[in-house]
């Protein structure tokens, strides 16, 4: 089942970082969440997705979006661990709180990664002022294409469902990272 | 009295390139308008400026935004005659209309540079379906914030009148041409 | 016959501009020249070309390297005549001398251009401090290449012939222009 | 006193990454070398430096000019260990020999970062064919500046001493990491 146009599930984290409290979803209804799934070591991350996710930051009221950062890390897990990220967030002076997703022993893919159908790094998810996911995607969106899609949640103040995308295709689809993203096993 | 938030006054041109038969901002009503005024001569239009309004054109459907071109000579004459601009649109690949605005011989400045209070180019002027100038800008203006505003002028269906800005912080006040833009005497 | 290793023909213009006198490449042995063919409406020239141009001229010292442009209109020449090259090195802000290259009305291809083989816009030659052409390119070159190449004819200080090459490959052969290059009918 | 125009001493390493045996500077006599010291978790690094060292290596034959990365961690040592680093190469595909700089417990400054001057990453070192440290610089330095430096160092055939720099001057003096550099404490 897609969840696009459904209530965005909860993150499932293990940790948080540049917040003093856990953030649910829920309590940011009423704002459009811009949620940026992201590894510290993924080089798409580091020189488009982060600094896309800061400007979006500063574009934007804070009272009427919220940027979440989500650090999934499916490879390298070893060195991507929480102080390793401490770092990565101090030296790329990351203001926006971001969350640790749960690591699945398993599979290796974390669990929020996985409710989310989030097929790598980066990626991003759209969620509206009444907690609906509205678009996702893996790989590089323009800034004048989320822009806009982010003007528009922005303008809208009723209920009613709105048609959304689900768009995978501007990533390559071999596993691994290339410079445009990571992809998961 | 400013323009902004009143109906946009029609532009007075001396031709158009780009299109069949010339374009009146009342046809246009329905759709979001980005109005895009620029010299071929000024450096910013050809580095930011027309790349920009290129990339509205693709990004938007055309059915709900109309990217039109004014070309607002008001130096080095001569040198930006309809023939130039002809060449100059050829070789820069640009598929929008593009209307040559009204030479004044006694101010140099063409008149709906004047009627719209455009300071030098590069300028935008974002007009609402209904027909109301909402923004202006002399300078560069980012994708994101651009995309942003633009997102939310085609989420508007009603007719409410909504806060509008007057933007002329982002351009050097000197007369003359910069990187960044080009002011008018 | 290649002119790779040969001592340079004189430039022939018709004009110059961003000098006080006519300059002959014979009165610039014992300088590195950088001859750069450019066009003012060839938008390859205007975003790489030409303000690499004068990152080489503020990047080496005046006595040991000379920036030459060469503006050889092969096409809309109504649109590039003298005057608006003038309006177009204002506003362009070009410091380095400049040379009109001489028309031929018959062909449409200027003289020095048909007489250094160059086949398009943007081009660049390289004269050693003896005089002789030792690299000719055609199209875009990174400055990381360029640099060594300068570096290298910097460095020279005898007269012996070094190995030397002329460079086609990288730039599009269809006629016109396109985001790299103009090529010549 | 001085390193510069000295001969570089020894690299200190506590191990080496792509390639299978140490490298010695006395091993590459003859060649140009490229040093380029940085630290994974160094924006500036990450951005500029190590995009450009691998520019360097595909500018220049291997026969002419080494490249060797330096990892000279100053900070956040715990998150920048030889696993970490080899999963940051693995990612950036950095294919150039990288030596780990060998820790000092007590100084926090590693032991090469020390010997050579170096006062932050990124930073570059350029040594002639007869093991002169010729260049050495702190921060961002523009491919054409380089490639010229370069190029005047792969010319040379000569043993006579040249001038050279030792530029301080492009980066910031504040401690810490900012986008242009990561300095030492």
């Amino acid at each position: 089942m897609s969840l696009i146009n459904n209530i965005a599930p909860e993150l499932i984290t293990s940790d948080w970082l540049n917040t003093d409290s856990v953030i649910s979803l829920q309590s940011l209804r009423g704002k459009v969440v811009f949620l940026h799934g992201f590894q510290m070591l993924c080089p798409a991350c580091v020189t488009h997705g982060l600094p896309q996710a800061s400007a979006v930051r500063n574009a934007f009221s804070q009272q009427e979006l919220a940027v979440i950062g989500l650090h999934t890390v499916f490879e390298h897990h070893h060195a991507m661990g929480k102080e390793a990220l401490k770092a990565f967030i101090h030296e790329y002076r990351l203001r926006f709180p971001i969350a640790i997703d749960m690591p699945d022993p398993v599979s290796g893919i974390p669990l929020s990664m996985q409710q989310f159908g989030l097929r790598g790094t980066p990626s991003i998810l759209l969620i509206d002022r009444q907690g609906h996911i509205r678009f996702r995607q893996f790989g590089h969106i323009d800034d004048l294409k989320l822009g806009s899609m982010l003007g528009q949640l922005v303008a809208e103040t009723d209920i009613t469902e709105k048609p959304a995308v689900d768009n995978k295709s501007s990533a390559n689809e071999t596993k691994g990272c290339n410079e445009h993203s990571c992809i998961s096993p």
